[in-house]
């Protein structure tokens, strides 16, 4: 069985490069790599090192306070037995694989779901109606305060506006055909089902009901991300998977090959799970799309299929031409609206 | 007349100490003074450029946007036809005059109003509550997102987490005697009536009704901060007074003695303001209550009138003995915490 190796993050060896010396200088630049991440213990058990903690708690163990199995009704914010931790691998700590480090330096942030400015509120709410398929928290709840709050801890000591390495996922190489679903049942089942299950759904850490979650998440079913969340667009699956699956793996030296990667994550997505409606709305400026986002509208001239599964190189090059023929569009308004203006003038 | 001098912040004398070199040292030292501030003109006319400047904006046209005299009502947020730039100097640029610059760095904080960890837009809607005498925003506002992307933008290259001086207001002596009104209006006839006004009534740049807010703020009356505002408490106004008035005063170079900020300062608090009810749910730890909040309970065990118009110094003295006092008992607690949780084991 697949035991988590801790991966130790040597001090001596951190990065830091912050060039901003007066206020319109650049922000600087941040690697996450070999950085470590502020520990919570170090905080006083005071109203910020509580609020701290909570959060902490809640992203490590997000079932027992807002999950589908809590006592209290009204605490049902989650809709899955998952952690944020869940994906957010090690503890939200872990470079490239999508820390929470940086994220109070980065937001508020241009998002495309969006097509707008969003805040971290809205960033953590956008996975609890996605991944965690749940409901919106409300922005001035405890729960809210706390993830906002450990987000802040975490991100310490790095500049606002800095630009940070090692946070999301990094790029892989996408196999320029359609995923074979055949050979990713075989990946899954040779490095991956003995924690995930045969069956894809995970392993509870007691038993139903008890709002325990688990030791390891399910992938597939009932109880896991619904097909509106970022793990169910392909391209984002496969760069998770191949840079940190199986557990222990990390960015330096992933375990799986690229095709590898594509095809276990394709065999994952094509078993059933939680739907989110009106999925139609994501996205709102269609050029913006990602290729991988596999529901309507299909903007870029392919089926459906081909979103789902690839190949996404050529949906790619598509997708540049028409950012390029985007920012065309735009600079040409941009200079139509200048000369309205001056003409008035 | 008072003419407003731009005070020019030099770039070469700009200050920054970083010691964060990894994530779990200190998030570092940031003096604003000399620093400058981001400029919103550097900024692409795109989502993220649109709303900081819609930010901007609202901070220094408030009454235009969210004030009493706008056109559509149930965008009257703010309660009065003040800026959030008459308090907050230079457009919320002003070392010691109160500014946002920091402000993303530094939130989630704790707050002894609420005696809790205030979120940023926590923060403004205290400021909407009663400098603004007015209501919340919504936190998932558009008006909310621009306020606090605009915080973020102007915080820019501030290691989250740091020390940073020159937020806030600095400190000034008391004088140990009850301020004296009758010279206090003395020094505001001298120095503060040209622009404010005789009867402190502010100086439209229109006419009432027409949105377009005040040249010079009113200091006191119907349209001006409420008796909860941070201003309306007397060392609160004297510091701010003593490092920023008359305009063109900075707080290296103060143009009023301790004593005629003291006592202009409890002239303007004298006069009558829109009253918010309520306020003996602020400071509910009642021990970190400030001497200067001088609306009931009154917990020093000085008169109400104490409260509002001093001598201070002792006050002070009574407050520190309760800090301590306080910080005995919380440690009583936690050990005996400690030992009961030690007899459970």
């Amino acid at each position: 069985m697949m035991v988590k190796k801790k991966i130790l993050l040597t001090m001596a060896g951190a990065v830091i490069s912050i060039a901003a010396q007066a206020a319109d200088a650049p922000a600087g630049k941040v690697d996450l790599v070999g950085r470590g991440a502020p520990q919570v213990d170090t905080l006083p058990d005071d109203h910020y090192g509580r609020l701290v903690r909570y959060g902490q708690e809640l992203s490590t163990r997000t079932f027992a306070y807002i999950g589908p199995e809590v006592k209290q009704k009204s605490m049902r914010y989650a809709g899955n037995n998952l952690a944020c931790t869940s994906c957010h691998q090690d503890g939200a700590t872990k470079p490239y694989g999508m820390p929470w480090v940086g994220v109070a330096a980065t937001f508020p942030q241009y998002r495309g779901r969006e097509d707008a400015v969003s805040t971290v509120e809205d960033r953590v709410n956008g996975c609890m109606e996605r991944s965690m398929n749940g409901r919106a928290l409300p922005p001035d709840s405890r729960e809210m305060r706390a993830y906002v709050a450990y987000m802040s801890f975490l991100s310490r000591g790095i500049p606002v506006g800095a630009q940070v390495s090692g946070m999301g996922i990094p790029a892989s190489k996408m196999p320029n055909r359609r995923a074979d679903l055949a050979a990713g049942g075989k990946v899954y089942e040779e490095k991956c089902a003995a924690c995930h299950g045969a069956n894809g759904a995970g392993l509870r850490k007691g038993k139903a009901g008890d709002a325990q979650g688990y030791v390891f998440p399910p992938l597939w079913g009932p109880d896991t991300f619904n097909n509106g969340a970022g793990m169910n667009r392909l391209i984002m699956a496969t760069r998770f998977v191949k840079h940190n699956m199986p557990q222990g793996t990390n960015h330096a030296s992933p375990a799986l090959s690229d095709d590898e990667a594509y095809d276990v994550s394709a065999y994952m997505l094509s078993k059933p799970r939680p739907i989110k409606t009106g999925l139609e709305k994501d996205f709102p400026a269609r050029w913006n799309k990602p290729i991988d986002a596999a529901f309507p509208p299909y903007v870029h001239g392919a089926t459906a299929d081909q979103h789902r599964y690839g190949p996404f190189p050529p949906l790619a090059e598509e997708a540049r031409k028409r950012a390029a023929m985007q920012k065309s569009v735009d600079e040409a308004r941009r200079l139509l609206d200048e000369r309205r203006q001056q003409q008035q003038e």
